[in-house]
């Protein structure tokens, strides 16, 4: 079974682990479509914070109570770098993950396209799930905010690492968007997949910033596979990280009901990606021409997310056993 | 007073300190001219080990029992650099010196010069002593060797970290120092010194190469100050480092004396930059056109290096008082 899946970072990660588990005992081949619209430079090192969560969180590398990051983390480069008053003092490099950066940073500088160095960074970790990045022209996520009364745009992660997402966001603009074409593979993953799954990630600044790389939606709405999302918004909260607060920037309500309709019918909506749409148990949900059903999706534990995974190709129409 | 020193790396350090020392108490100022030549690039960061070997040192950061390096160093950086089979792995890239990198490199990218960087560095470090690279232009020192019956060059630091300078070096090639320039305020400081001194660094591959930068030579050559060496070999071997792998491969003795007709008399050979040359008690020693001194050279304590600071500067002919 070919099964692709569209991911951010923890929520996203989480979901493959899942996933992965559940088809562990079958021949499959999971494709997992990266965001990379929150990569940014820090301190002259490339970084990709939702391809690396996806690759120690598979690899076995993930601190798990934080869900970002490596486990066992040390932090003297950034305690060094604040001793020379190095800029951005607020985002968490550890030495661990630092080196990482580095022969990323190294490959990129050689002239490899990222998704080459996503490759040669999971012969060490061997997630056991194909990590592709969205794309690899770049791609990064804007914020504009209103700060002292005047409007300016600041990086996804200033807004969200430094502010907590707390400033007021007016809108995202995901910047190269328009010019960035799927990485090598990523078109043909989904029309060769047996079921198309959008993870429970922030459903604007990943998998919508993925949604935006021209040609993805098109393949999503074109793929013979059944594409089945998962709601990260629970009770009309989301579930982690600071969904609401995008989704209020873009005009759309925090309910499992308003990211359903976002991302809309195949069928029924013009550039609408979905044929079925899972909420949590009890979640109230209608989404026209998009097939609903209501089971647990907390991921609580590895097993939980096993069964949302099953959930979902089982709506997908692919079969698991 | 205004004193100039060309040095190198752990050395040379040690005798800026004690320099610094002898000078606290009246107005000054120290100029190092500091070799570069084995500077390198390593997992995409710029390196300068001569040039933080002093930094570290005089601002209080050095691993003073190594010599090199900052005190109470971590290698997580390493470790996982290696864990992904990044190359080099017998270069010492420790992580609090990895901030000190990561800071260098975004700067030089961003289009500052060397000697930009290394006073921003200062900033931090406060050495007291003002640090010019040679040259902001990049020399690199090669070395010419004979390995399973074929001639190759490699790096310097490869040859002196890897192979410990037991692979028999043929010759050295100083790349990129016929084009190089004299970093800015090199000359003027030459010109404006009261006194200059040649530190007991690797005649070679420190002062050596600083002297092979267009322009340092005949500014020593030419200022009014006096000139005066001091011997880094003792009793026929050197007092650190592997000098004598370097002398050899010159065809120069290990020795005070070869050392010192090495370098010559400004006033008598061509080329010549000495006025004085300090050798070890007990070494006897002739340089042609030169004043020789000795005087213990051990710099067992900072003291004893003060000591020698001053009989250099009285064979200069400054006076310290």
């Amino acid at each position: 079974m070919k099964v692709v899946v569209v991911v951010g970072g923890v929520g996203g990660a989480r979901f493959l682990v899942g996933l992965k588990s559940l088809l562990a005992g079958s021949e499959h081949e999971i494709t997992a479509v990266v965001n990379t619209g929150d990569d940014v430079w820090m301190h002259g090192l490339r970084i990709t914070p939702d391809l690396d969560t996806c690759m120690y969180t598979l690899g076995g590398g993930i601190d798990a109570e934080r869900g970002w990051g490596r486990a066992g983390e040390s932090w003297v480069v950034k305690e060094e770098l604040a001793a020379y008053g190095a800029d951005p003092e607020w985002f968490g490099l550890g030495d661990r993950d630092i080196a990482t950066h580095l022969v990323r940073t190294r490959m990129l500088n050689a002239g490899y396209p990222l998704s080459a160095v996503v490759e040669a960074l999971c012969h060490r970790w061997q997630p056991g799930v194909r990590l592709l990045p969205m794309s690899d022209d770049r791609v990064e996520t804007h914020v504009v905010v209103e700060d002292d009364g005047g409007r300016r745009a600041i990086h996804f992660q200033e807004w969200w690492v430094k502010h907590r997402a707390k400033l007021p966001a007016l809108s995202f603009a995901s910047v190269g968007a328009e010019k960035a074409r799927p990485a090598p593979g990523v078109l043909d993953a989904i029309a060769e997949a047996d079921a198309v799954v959008l993870a429970p990630s922030n459903p604007v600044v990943s998998v919508g910033t993925v949604l935006a790389v021209p040609g993805i939606r098109d393949a999503l709405r074109k793929t013979s596979a059944g594409v089945v999302g998962l709601s990260p918004i629970i009770g009309g909260k989301p579930l982690r990280g600071m969904a609401d607060a995008c989704l209020s920037a873009i005009g759309v309500e925090t309910s499992a009901e308003a990211v359903g309709r976002l991302y809309g019918s195949r069928r029924m909506s013009e550039g609408g990606v979905l044929d079925a749409w899972l909420v949590h148990s009890g979640d109230r949900c209608d989404v026209p021409g998009v097939a609903v059903r209501a089971v647990p999706l907390l991921m609580s534990s590895p097993e939980a997310t096993a069964e949302m995974a099953r959930a979902a190709l089982d709506l997908a129409g692919a079969d698991v056993d």
